[in-house]
């Protein structure tokens, strides 16, 4: 299992959006969509075996899994849509209880620290970040989690906490990139140096 | 310079269609925003050292110019109107001249083939392809031109034509990628082994 946490400063949490304006009244979920484009599409495929989190204003937790999703085209506009649906069956979600809106999109009113937290306990928790070491240098993980911020940088409590959480630090190339563009990088290094069959 | 030459074969070439309906009635141009995106954004900055060509069913051809650029927002939506507006510009563009719609953006009514010989001349041409020589073993041209197909294959006209012309044949790994996401590679491939400053 390969997984990303997305963390989003500013996304909304609320349905009410429109799919024409997500770069602006929907907080630029636009970034979200791109990254979970970035985590499952191959080419005329799904990555089955990725997981991705989609943490929106410490709140609200999407969680998606590549072997259930179902109907998911790879344009922002489509990826948004099923995030909508999302939001709209949050109401459904009970302390951090999960509420599955489509086949393998599931909602919870969850934060960042929880989740994660969950997924160190159950993987390699690599955060990813300006500065780091190399990714070169990383000896891929068998169950890495890689943790993500969107276009703002992690906060000072939120760096502090993955200080104490992440088991490695890595900077993908001397260049900052987008959170999405990342996640390709990551996903090919791990294609070409790791583990297999995602 | 770095270059990317990015063919569709199924993209509109009439200005009148949907910005709501990009993966439908515009013919996919969802996939060349994407790739837009992944060819000029960094994280707060434009690559200005970055030049794309947008070829769209070899007949018109989108040139962008990452020092010229402006106005442009990562989302697909946004870049997609400023495509849209190099489509309502074309009717200006006589043979081959180029007609600049929106600042460092061009429509010329060109060809794949044109497009490709013209920036041969300029730099070494890297077919990016599935089966060809793994990424990690090229040596980072200088002025590379990257050429890349969008959802479909190239045909085996456009296959034999690169054939003869393109200097490499490479593969970005063994996953079967979409054409943005190969630039994304790409580009952290140069960034971290080639010639910086763009």
């Amino acid at each position: 299992m390969r997984q990303f946490i997305v963390l989003s400063h500013t996304a909304t949490t609320d349905p009410d959006f429109a799919l024409d304006d997500l770069a602006g009244g929907a907080g630029r979920l636009d970034v979200l969509c791109r990254c979970v484009n970035s985590a499952f599409f191959l080419s005329h495929a799904i990555r089955e075996g990725v997981r991705v989190f989609l943490v929106l204003s410490d709140s609200v937790t999407v969680r998606l899994e590549g072997s259930e999703l179902r109907y998911m085209n790879p344009d922002e506009r489509n990826i948004a849509s099923l995030l909508r649906q999302a939001l709209e069956s949050r109401e459904g979600a009970i302390g951090h209880s999960e509420v599955e809106s489509t086949p393998g999109i599931y909602v919870s009113n969850r934060g960042f620290e929880s989740v994660v937290q969950a997924a160190g306990r159950e993987g390699t928790l690599v955060q990813l970040q300006e500065g780091g070491d190399p990714l070169a240098e990383l000896d891929p993980p068998e169950h890495p989690v890689f943790v993500l911020s969107d276009h703002q940088d992690f906060t000072e409590t939120e760096a502090a906490m993955l200080q104490s959480e992440a088991d490695h630090r890595i900077s993908v190339g001397p260049k900052p990139l987008h959170a999405d563009h990342t996640i390709s990088v990551v996903h090919n290094f791990m294609d070409t140096n790791g583990y297999t069959g995602y």
